[in-house]
């Protein structure tokens, strides 16, 4: 069964995670860790705005998990997952507004949408057909990079870790089959990305074991698997939107740095 | 005035913060956060444990920034800070025990003390004097690297991010100078690290500033500033005492994976 969970800011001012239907059903913690209905349930005008349906205690990247994506920069396909992190100050909101760094620090952020994976069991040592009972569910996720940034600095950690470089949403979706979804990104109404999670050089329990080998996994970590080809700039007033088939879209908007 | 503050797990089953002086002082919070002192106060027949005496949101970490040890690896001298970061379930607490990965994952398991610095307060884009005034306190921290896994893998996030390879403590300490202090390793009583914070390539405020140009920096977060050379291997059995001036000592045992 498909079910649909969000977190929301209520205009009581209470934030709260909730299962979406045609009402919000209020949960008494995150879904992954075992947040249950209340029993309280309110209607579209409680709802003041989204927040990124995530808690992660880690937040683990894939790069160059599309054969396409790989070429598009002249990269080799790996042999194995190329894993890197992504800090939780870089999370930002459905409907919230990626910031450009100054151009001092970069001047080329690029967009790169993602499937999202949510951690829904402590995985360690866990075999790929362990990790695919262990997972939770599936959101959207915006691995916004400073390319120039990437490229220059050898480890990823700045040019993927910015604030705001994390966007998440709108909800996270359990009990979908994510093996062949289309996958999306539209800047200012033009289709810059359009890939299919079929075409994963690494799937999503692949990975999770991969990752489980070294490090555990809890409930609520966040996996986020890869963009397919297509990347590029994003600049001031743009407006973008990731689309996941099953997932529904994550709108952002970008603004220039104010600093 | 130096103040030392400790998380700990008492007989009765909390797990409190506590400043330490003769007596323990318990804190209502991270102190970092504010926490406040309650009025109890505990002796030593209290504790049944030391935890990590930090909770960071993320923990940035700085690789080559001894130039003896960049040399030791046949590496520049890096013209920028190089970050990387640890997962917070690498975590391990003091007197706790460094657990080798499997052959299979890893045969080359390396000690590297550092000095750890707590941020205080929010940092954005500040600069070096803000980050100066934005520090609370300093810990020891192992940055245990499987160094063939490191070399293997573009992206050090499992060669450095493996469980039980970011131990800290054993204690956090305020107030105190942290340009000078004498930062050593030993194995089996054998002295392998002797190096000495006045040595450091990029010191705490330069580091904190080129950190929060890209990301903010909460209250808590932990940032680890590299190691001196004279790094090595650890084997099965070793105890591990890493100390730092004024921060007393993080005594660790290792041990073979069980799995």
């Amino acid at each position: 069964m498909i079910r649909r969970f969000a977190r929301v800011v209520l205009t009581d001012g209470r934030e709260v995670f909730v299962e979406v239907g045609e009402e919000y059903a209020v949960l008494d913690g995150a879904p992954w860790l075992g947040g249950a209905v209340t029993g309280e349930r309110l209607g579209h005008h409680a709802i003041l705005r989204r927040r990124v349906p995530v808690a992660p205690g880690k937040i683990i990247c894939v790069g160059r998990n599309y054969a396409a994506h790989a070429a598009e920069f002249g990269n080799e396909v790996p042999e194995e997952p190329l894993l890197f992190m992504k800090p939780s100050s870089s999370l930002l909101d459905p409907g919230g507004t990626i910031e450009l760094p100054p151009p001092s620090l970069s001047v080329r952020t690029e967009h790169e949408v993602e499937l999202g994976v949510v951690v829904g069991t402590r995985l360690k040592r866990a075999s790929a057909e362990e990790c695919a009972h262990g997972i939770f569910g599936y959101t959207i996720v915006g691995d916004i990079t400073a390319r120039d940034v990437q490229r220059r600095e050898k480890q990823w950690t700045r040019g993927k870790g910015m604030d705001t470089y994390c966007p998440v949403g709108p909800e996270v979706v359990s009990g979908l089959d994510a093996g062949a979804l289309g996958v999306r990104c539209y800047v200012d109404d033009e289709l810059r990305q359009d890939g299919n999670t079929a075409q994963l050089l690494f799937g999503p329990c692949v990975l999770l074991a991969f990752i489980s080998e070294a490090m555990t996994l809890e409930p609520g970590d966040l996996l986020v698997t890869g963009t397919p080809s297509g990347v590029g700039p994003l600049v001031h007033g743009n407006r973008v939107r990731m689309e996941i088939d099953g997932l529904g879209a994550l709108e952002l908007t970008v603004r220039a740095s104010t600093a």
